[in-house]
């Protein structure tokens, strides 16, 4: 990755997620990586930074979460919008090369088992806490978040900074049929000073 | 409420949360009202729908949604960000007259038990599913979505047109210390038809 990929206090963590983005979802196990968009996920704690994502029971990405017990929760940017809707539409049962095909390249990091998916915003690396009751009634999963990045060009010093940046790295936020709106300009409340 | 306040089918009620807004959550027990403002509310099925919101346990709204198993998840406008960081910054224990003292203006549709917050985007009207664990250990709470309204101005034939109207009706998303972004501008996959 470039200079901008730069690490995310965990405290600060929360923050990735808290305006509400629509998410890749990307996994590996024995061998086999794949990469899903998820609307569905939310933090759920501080910290430790905990988040919820919702994985169906037909997506291939949910089994190998399932096996290895880790995912990665990226933000993908406007630029990345086709990309998005391509892995959210496609299944790699279908089409075993849906991410070539929807021009997905991953990276590793040291240390982590999950693959990152290149040109993101954000990336949170999660273990998955075990709750199989969540998991089979709700297809909600529960996850840890153990290390985070952002891209310094739009977060830094624990918050975002779209409005200063390039238009095609904003968030994209999902509404339904390949309708995204992409996140917009800052509001302010006068007298509250960042933290 | 005016002529804008109009149902939202049920099947399209997910839509109201996909993009990630910051929501107001109303409860009412024992004749007592609040309103809080919750970063972590996220749609967690279609049909019939359902949603997930973290309700911290010092939260004064969470033991009115306990006592009465009914909540409203509603969607603050740019015009209510001084509202809802006041109701998410101040506890109705410390302050009786937080409604007032924040502008919350409530009323309630027959039927339906929690009463809602004048002036939002969208409001979804949810009966608790009793998840004790959850509750207990995550401070996340399940809901079904019974009823859903939205304001047509800004919502209408299940999509939202948030550029078609007044910037102050845009939906906000909260990231830290008095800092929210507004929803921005569409993208639009090529080649994909609404639905």
């Amino acid at each position: 990755m470039n200079t901008y990929f730069q690490p995310v206090a965990l405290n600060k963590a929360y923050r990735l997620l808290n305006h509400g983005p629509t998410v890749l979802v990307s996994a590996s196990h024995a061998g086999v990586d794949n990469v899903m968009a998820a609307a569905w996920a939310c933090a759920l704690d501080f910290d430790p930074p905990k988040l919820t994502v919702v994985l169906d029971k037909s997506a291939h990405t949910r089994q190998l979460v399932e096996g290895s017990g880790w995912l990665v929760i990226q933000l993908p940017t406007v630029a990345q919008a086709r990309l998005t809707h391509q892995v959210g539409t496609q299944s790699l049962a279908d089409q075993p090369d849906k991410l070539a095909h929807s021009g997905v390249q991953l990276f590793r990091v040291e240390g982590y088992p999950a693959p990152l998916v290149s040109d993101c915003s954000a990336w949170l690396m999660c273990r998955v806490i075990e709750e199989p009751h969540n998991q089979t009634t709700y297809d909600l999963f529960i996850a840890e978040v153990v290390a985070a990045w952002a891209d310094t060009r739009v977060f830094q010093a624990g918050h975002w900074h779209f409005e200063q940046a390039d238009p095609a790295l904003r968030s994209l936020h999902y509404v339904a049929g390949g309708h995204f709106y992409a996140i917009g300009e800052p509001v302010v409340i006068d007298g509250q000073a960042k933290e």
